[in-house]
Formats: structure tokens, sequence, C-alpha cells
């Protein structure tokens, strides 16, 4: 029995074997073949192999995850069956004798790089469906197991360094109840997109992937961030309890699902829920979500090989706003950059990413990128109630010009003859210290602030969240966030606007009290957390906790704060 | 004749040939050799010649530069002459059959390897000095030039992609008219290092490299940022003139360098330097500089294979302080990491180093390290008048945390019989935006504060300094910083405190005016800044500037800033 601590990502138990996710070894020795006829049947049968797992995986993404992701899949299948590269292969086998590995390998490696070096975005996407298509082809000769999340038909806990996004958007629910990984922390995009699916899921413990075996039994707690590898009868035992109970303060949270969400005073603030794709709706709606605080688009744009088309983001931002009805969707136009790298954009490699070229930065440069988005948008603005938000401005300026760019796309679509609704708010984020500290400016020129405590804070503290050694530092609770935050909502409501949050901090058993004091309007979490979050609120009294707003201002530590919050709240 | 445009990094104009400093191809192939005996010979060969060269670059080190730069050469000789080192490269010739340059290239592989994976500070350093030295050798096998900037010795201006720390320290003023690079910027640290020795120098020309040829002439404009390659007659008429002018206009600062620094009401504030090493006090004096504002006292770790000893420290900041007589001296703890590595520590690889472990957060989890540094501080305090700040204090439990380190030094070395001066103020940094937004907190309990604005400014706008695609952001006008300088100098002064500045834009024209407004006690700045500013804030009225203080903080824009604060000082 192994026993490992990490940090809880996303609630609930799960209890089931271990399926390990890595990349598989697919070195090979060049060597040379008496019989190329055989060498080029062993190229044709891997290839076989690999399109009907290809295959088989494309139309389970179209059933679990719909068009856009099963897309992917169609363009590695159309390079399986491409005569320009399977022909060269076959060539090089029969006049240089080489093996079937060696001969994929170098001649894929020459279109990869012909097609790289092109000054063309579609033969760069290319490029990386060749590279991509040819792992599993080189597995397949290799007989190694190429791993395929999306194919798990059976019950397991996936154990990982780490999990891409791609990876994790692969998982299916039935099967995959719950992960574990090495690295990552309650931020990191695996976390929260295990929120988001509602899967349980314990990060950053350092090693399991040293520790757990594949097949043996393991039990990840994603309430406390445990993880127990081969646990004992009695561990199995009390943590099925333990998931039981958990199963029951759910059931007692869901009688919240239809209730307003009200301060004990009766005052009421907007709980909603921060989505990745049309998909998780469902889970707001089914937590009682009051809208969407936060639609990060960037998925669209990740886990394939081009640019989503106008049509498909029209898609998806219909769907999202025709499922939620009247309730307000505010869409965050594309934050690309950064830890988001998209292949097919040849972004350049920076030394500070965090301080980068990203975002609103990278689509004001790329407006050919950005009025595409902004297109989809304002025609999918009349199927619903939406919001738009650009992410990280820094300047006056920034927002000025995107909001210029967004009233020109408005204008043409307009003299089209095509609807827009009339009545779009547009916002920002503030997750820059610059825009916090002057929020006041920026607050007569936005419809909205949405604070985006996850950026805000580690540019606040200089330190990357991601980062390890420097996460102490990671301070929710420190005094200067809660004065840029109040500075925030202050300067809103002075100009007669709403502030919201849609950091994790807005879904925080302490930090949530602190907010109320200051006076934010809107609060926006991982579905799972708003009936949490419904029940703590209707316990608190918005007027008590206004009333704190000066002492905590004046505290020196994110300790005391905690402290001081933990004493008055257990007397609320 | 070729025109670029660059960012003018230090003041003056240079005429002169260029030498291209290039890091040399050392590529080689392995051969199977007849006469081993010769080939031995060949490698000797290739070692003398290096020695020699070593000899005379150490000399002309401890000349201009002084003992500390002087003993990196010291270590590279000792290994030059190991027979450790050196038998087994014999050895390989003579029983493998190989060329010189394989046997030397991988047996100083081994080595490196082997050291490199020791766990033992001292080995590892031996690998770094084994790296340096066997390049060195490897070129004279090669027959290919190995650039030695330290070794010129006729009047040239350097053009290189860009300068090491290291590569600048080498250079000497009497040859080295100028230097121009393809990258970097007007805070990079050889951009620094110009301005401290007085070098003209333009940087960030993107393409200097492929325009100009070996010994063509070149002309550097540092102080608007042109460089013309093979320049006309007219030019060189017209810039020798410009230079002329410049110095004349210098004479006329010159007159100011025994004046107090006073506006034209009659205040006082005070104008310091910054400085790197001992050596840069000379220039401090020279230019009438009222205090050393900033040591930074990283030089003295970097460059060398080991850290300095408690020894070399006590004599660098001894040297600092006597040379300063009773004028202040505020030295910077050791701020390394971020873009400042140093490789005998073995630092992580991070992914945003400029959000990482430096500075502070090293060296209160090495405080093995730091409590040298502040030994070393403590016992020269009593040479002058020192004051010791901190860098990328975030949280006011590292300030806490750092002073109780300093005061347990002190309490040691007192009960050791030393002497340590009563009186030494104890400040920080401030550079990450959460220490200037609850700049009151920290007031209480700091001495004084110096703005740090090079890193405040680009983490309040989340944009790398260094990144030429987000340089557009670097913006030291904006009214986010102004606010938060702001907010520094008013905690400082309502607890009783002084605040400096520190950063480039404490010597900047147009920030010169508005930090005065906002009531900064201390300015430091590159020592040749200090009789222009003085010149300036003479001319100035404090008074005035401070009554638009109200109106610069509601601004929405740096162009608004600057517009304003042009017209008003035209017209003062």
């Amino acid at each position: 029995m192994t026993h490992l601590q990490g940090i809880a990502a996303s609630n609930g138990i799960a209890i089931a074997k271990v399926y390990r996710l890595e990349a598989p070894d697919l070195s090979y020795s060049k060597n040379e073949i008496q019989q190329p006829d055989q060498e080029v049947k062993r190229l044709h049968d891997a290839l076989d192999v690999s399109k009907s797992e290809l295959e088989k995986i494309k139309a389970h993404t179209l059933e679990t995850l719909g068009q856009e992701h099963a897309d992917i899949f169609s363009a590695h299948l159309l390079v399986l069956s491409d005569p320009e590269l399977i022909k060269p292969i076959e060539d090089k086998i029969k006049t240089e004798n080489v093996n079937a590995e060696a001969a994929l390998d170098e001649t894929a490696d020459l279109f990869i790089n012909m097609f790289k070096n092109m000054d063309n975005e579609y033969m760069k996407e290319r490029a990386a469906d060749i590279q991509d298509v040819t792992k599993r082809v080189m597995a397949h000769l290799l007989n190694v197991t190429f791993p395929d999340p999306a194919l798990i038909n059976e019950e397991v806990v996936i154990v990982a360094d780490d999990l891409t996004p791609s990876d994790t958007a692969q998982l299916n629910k039935q099967y995959v109840k719950g992960f574990t990984t090495d690295i990552g922390g309650r931020t990191s995009h695996s976390a929260i997109m295990a929120r988001s699916l509602e899967i349980p899921a314990v990060v950053g413990t350092k090693d399991i992937t040293a520790k757990a075996e594949k097949d043996s039994l393991i039990i990840v707690d994603g309430i406390d961030g445990n993880v127990i590898v081969n646990p004992s009868e009695e561990d199995i035992q009390s943590y099925k309890e333990k998931q039981a109970d958990f199963d029951k303060q759910k059931q007692e949270w869901a009688k919240l699902k239809d209730e307003a969400t009200v301060t004990s005073e009766g005052e009421h603030v907007e709980l909603a829920a921060n989505i990745g794709t049309p998909e998780d709706v469902e889970g707001v709606l089914a937590n009682g979500g009051e809208g969407v605080g936060l639609y990060r688009t960037e998925f669209l744009y990740m886990g394939k090989n081009q640019l989503p088309t106008e049509e498909e983001q029209y898609d998806a931002y219909s769907s999202v706003l025709k499922q939620m009805g009247d309730k307000p969707v505010v869409v965050r136009t594309l934050d690309i950059g950064g830890d988001k790298e998209l292949d097919y954009l040849d972004l350049p490699d920076e030394m500070n990413p965090f301080l980068g070229f990203r975002a609103i930065r990278l689509c004001l440069e790329r407006d050919d990128i950005f009025r595409v988005q902004l297109r989809a948008l304002l025609r999918a603005s009349v199927h619903g109630n939406l919001k738009i938000m650009f992410p990280m401005i820094a300047t006056l300026d920034e927002f000025r010009q995107a909001k210029g760019i967004l009233d020109e796309e408005r204008e043409k679509l307009l003299s089209e003859g095509m609807e827009v609704a009339g009545d779009i708010e547009v916002g920002m984020m503030v997750e820059i210290p610059s825009t916090a500290v002057i929020a006041r400016q920026f607050a007569k020129e936005v419809d909205f602030f949405s604070i985006g405590t996850n950026d805000l804070i580690q540019y606040t503290m200089a330190a990357d969240r991601m980062n390890e050694r420097v996460s102490y530092l990671y301070q929710p609770y420190n005094p200067a966030i809660l004065h840029l935050v109040n500075n925030v909502i202050e300067a809103a409501h002075a100009e007669g606007k709403w502030a919201g949050m849609c950091g994790e901090m807005a879904g925080d058993e302490i930090a949530i009290p602190i907010l109320l004091g200051l006076g934010l309007d809107e609060f926006s979490m991982s579905a799972t957390s708003i009936l949490p979050a419904r029940t703590q609120i209707r316990n608190l009294s918005k007027k008590e906790l206004a009333s704190f707003k000066k002492e905590l201002l004046s505290m020196g530590t994110a300790e005391e704060v905690v402290a001081f919050i933990k004493e008055k709240t257990e007397s609320q």
C-alpha cells in the first residue's frame, strides 16, 4: 500500500484500476533487409491497423465531443491514404533495402521539414498531421502500445506525468473514473477540465507514475488530495463511505438547484459557470448556474490542425447561447499563447511566455483571425444573451482597438444584411495589474469587468503559478490582491457598471465571504462549485462582511486575512 | 552606405572600423591518423598558444578590471596544465589513432559530464572551466580565430548579435570606441554596462551583423540610435561635429559637478548612481554623484566559477564605502536567477524565469549563500554610510525573514567581537506590484523604499521587457505605473521614511519632472545621467509639478501623460 498526498483538483472519489498514459518509446534501429516485399507488407499492415483505430476514435469522438473534435481525426485519416506520402516510403524500402521503420521515419521527416518551412499555413498544418500520424504507424511497426485515452472501455483511473488539454478532451466519463498526475496545480488546465467533466482528480503528487503499476487498484480522493495505490480492504471500505457521504451532500446541494442565490439578508448575487465547450452547458444547467461567466473559446482552436472556420465557431457559440436561453453568456475572445500553444500558428518561442505575445496582443496583430471570431460571435448574438470580453488587456488603447474592430465587423455584417443583437455588452478581463490599478479610467469605457484571478495573482506577486518553487507566493488572500479586487469593484460601481470574477478564487470557500463583503456582483466558477457556493452564501450576511472591509485591507499578510475570515464566518 | 536605426543605449558618437565578435564554428570531423606523435605535438602546440593567450588576458584584466575578474583566467590556466586531463587526451590519440580534435572533444566531454553530475559544487565549477578552455584549444587546432575582446589593441566598434555580461566586462575603453548589436533594449545588461563604462552604444538594430563586414568603417550614434556602415565623407564630417557638440555639452554639465541638486525653488533632491563594481565609483564621483543608490552585487558572483568568499565580498564592499566617504551607499543583496544565471549554482530551468526562483526567493532558501553576503556587508559597514536593501520582495513575510537573518548575523558578529555600524538602514526594492499596492503596510517596517522600475513595469504590464513582440507595453509613463509610484512615495512619507528609485526611469528626461512632482526623494541612475539630470532639475519647480499630480493620475494612457508633461515643462 502506497499513500501519496497531492493537490485536490476535482471533487469526488474514484476507485478503479490504474491505466498508465505514457508517451511510448519509438526509437528504432535502421537495418538492411533482405526481402523488401515482405517489408512493404509490414508497412501496409501497420497503416491498416492505424486507420482502423483512427476510424474508431473518430466515431467515438463525434459521439461524445462533437464534430469539431472529430475533424482532427479525419485529417489524420487523409494522411494515411495519401499516395504522395506512402509511395516514397515503399520506394525507399525497395531501392535502399532499409527496414520499414527507417523508411517511414526518414520519408516523413523529409515531408515534415519541407512543409514546416513553407510560408503557407495550410502546409504547416499538414506537417503537424504527418507528425502525429507517423507516431501511431511507427508504434505498430515496433509492436509498441500507442495510448488512446478515447478508446478506454473499462473502468480505470488514469495515471500520468501530466495530461495535455487534448488528452483530457478525449476522456470518456463513463470509463475514466478519475485521474492523478505527477505535476500540475489546482489551476492547471487538466484540473479545470476535470472539474468541468466532474471527474475526480488529484494533481501534483510528484511521483505517482513511479508508484502506480499498470492494473493495480488505486483510490483517488479528489476531496482531500489523497491517492492510495494497492489500498487495504479497510481503506476501500472507508473511501466507499466517503464517496457515499459526498453523494449525499451533493443531493443536499441539488435541492438548491432552482433557488435564487441570496445572502442572509436576501440580497441577490449571480453565480455563473466557466465552460470550455458547448457540451459543458448541460452541467451548468444541472448545477443551477445562473449564467456562463466565462466561455473559454480557445478549445475551438486547440487539438486540431487548422483555425476553426466562421461557421464552426458560429455553430458552437449559437449552441451555447440557445441552450442558456435568456441567461447571460460571457464569451472571452481567443486567449492563446503563454502555456496554450497552437502548433499551426507557429508562435515564436519566448523566454517568458506568461509575459509574452498572447491573447489580445496576438489578436490585435493577427486581426484576420480575430475578425473571424468576432463575426461568428456577432452573428450568434441573436440566439441569446451574449456579452463579449477581451482577455489580457493591459492598456486603454488595446481595449479601444479591440472594440473598434468589433464595431467595424458589426457594421460590415449589418451592411451585408445580417442580423446582430443590439444590446451586446462589451467588457474586459482584469488580469493584468495595470488595469486593476487604474480600473477607474477603464470603467468609463467598458460595460463590465471580469477579474481573472489566476493571472492577476501571478503577475501581482511576480510568481509563475505553474512553478512549484515559487508556488508559496501564489496567494489569493494576499492583502495586495484584495486591494486590487476592491479597486476594480469600486471603479465599476462608481460608473454604474458591474464587476464579476472568473478565476478559481470566485468559487473558493474562504474567498467567497471576502468577495461578498467587497461587493462583487457575479461569481463565475466550475459548474460543480455553484451549489456549494449557493449553500454558503445563503448563510452569509453581506452587510456584516462589508463592515470588515477596512480592517481586511489594512492587514499585512495572507495568513492574517485567512485567520480573520475564518473567525468571523464561524461566528455567523 | 547602409543606415540602420536601433535603440540609443549609451550616449556619444563612435567612428571606427568594425570588429565582429562571433562565436566561432568549432565543428570537426573525426579522422584516423597515421602519425600519432605528430598529432600529440599538434595538441601541445594548441595548448601552448592557448596558455600564452590566457596569460595575456589575465594580466590585462587584472590591470583594467581588478583581481576578481582576473581570477577567472587563473582557473582556466590551471586546467590547461592539469595532467589528469591532458594525459588521457594523449593516450586516446596514441591508442585509438584518432585526430587531436576528436581526442580533445571526447575526453573533455567525458570529464565535463562526470563532474557535472557530481553532487559537489567544486566539481561542477571544474566542469565549467574545462568547457570554456576546451573551446579555445579546439579553435587553435582548427585554425579558427577565437575572439577575445580583452585583447583588442586598435580602435574598433564591436558588432555582435548580443554581448554577454562577461563579454562586456572584458571591453577596454581605450580601444573599444563603441558597440552595436542585433538584439537587446535600453535596459538589457550590455546597455547598462555600456553606460557605466561610458562607451557609446546602439542596441536592437535587428540585423547589424548581416550588414557590417569586418574592418569596414562604421558610425555608432548612441545619442539618437543611428548606425551607418561605410559612411560618406559628409556623414563622417557631420558626426564628428555632433561628437564635438556632445563633448561641449558634457563640459557644460561638468560645471555642475560640485553643485547641489536643487529645484528652481531651492528644494534639494538626491541624485545617486547605479554601480556594479568598485571600479565604477570613480565614474560616480567624476559625475558628481551624491551617493550610490544601487550597488548591484551580482557581478561579484558572475563570470567566475565559484561563489565569492566572505573576504572577497568584504573587500569589494569596503572599497566602495571607503571611496564614497560619508555619502550613502545602498547595497542590494544578491539578485540572481531570471535572466542572470550562475552556472555553478545549477538553478532549475524554468518556463518563466522572470516569474521564478530568483533574488530573495533564492536567498531565503539558500541562506548559506545569503549569510556570507550579509556578514561581509555588516563587517564592511564601519567603513562608510551603508544601507542594505533586499530585491524581489513580494510579501511582508519575506521582508521579515530576510531582516531576521540579517539581525542574527549582526548578533553573531558582535558576539565574535567584530565591529558593526549601529545605524544601518534596511530597506527593500519595490519592483513587484504587490508591494507597491500595499506599500503602506510595508512602510511601517522598512527604513526606505527603492523603486525598481525595470521590473515593476514589466510585471505591472505583464510584458517581458526583453521580448520585442510586446515591447510596446513596456510603458514607464503608463498612468498605472504613476499610481503605483505615487502610492509608494505617499506610504513612505506617511511613515516618515524616504523613497528612491533605481530603475532606468529615474534618469529619464520625461520621467524626472513627473517623479519630482510626486515627491520622490532620491533618483539613482547611470553615473553619466547625473549631470544632465541636475541641469534639468535646476530649471524645474517642484511646487508647480506637484500641482499636476491629480490630473496626471486621472489620465488614461501613456501618450496623454507624455504630451501633458512636454507641454508643461516647455513652458517652465
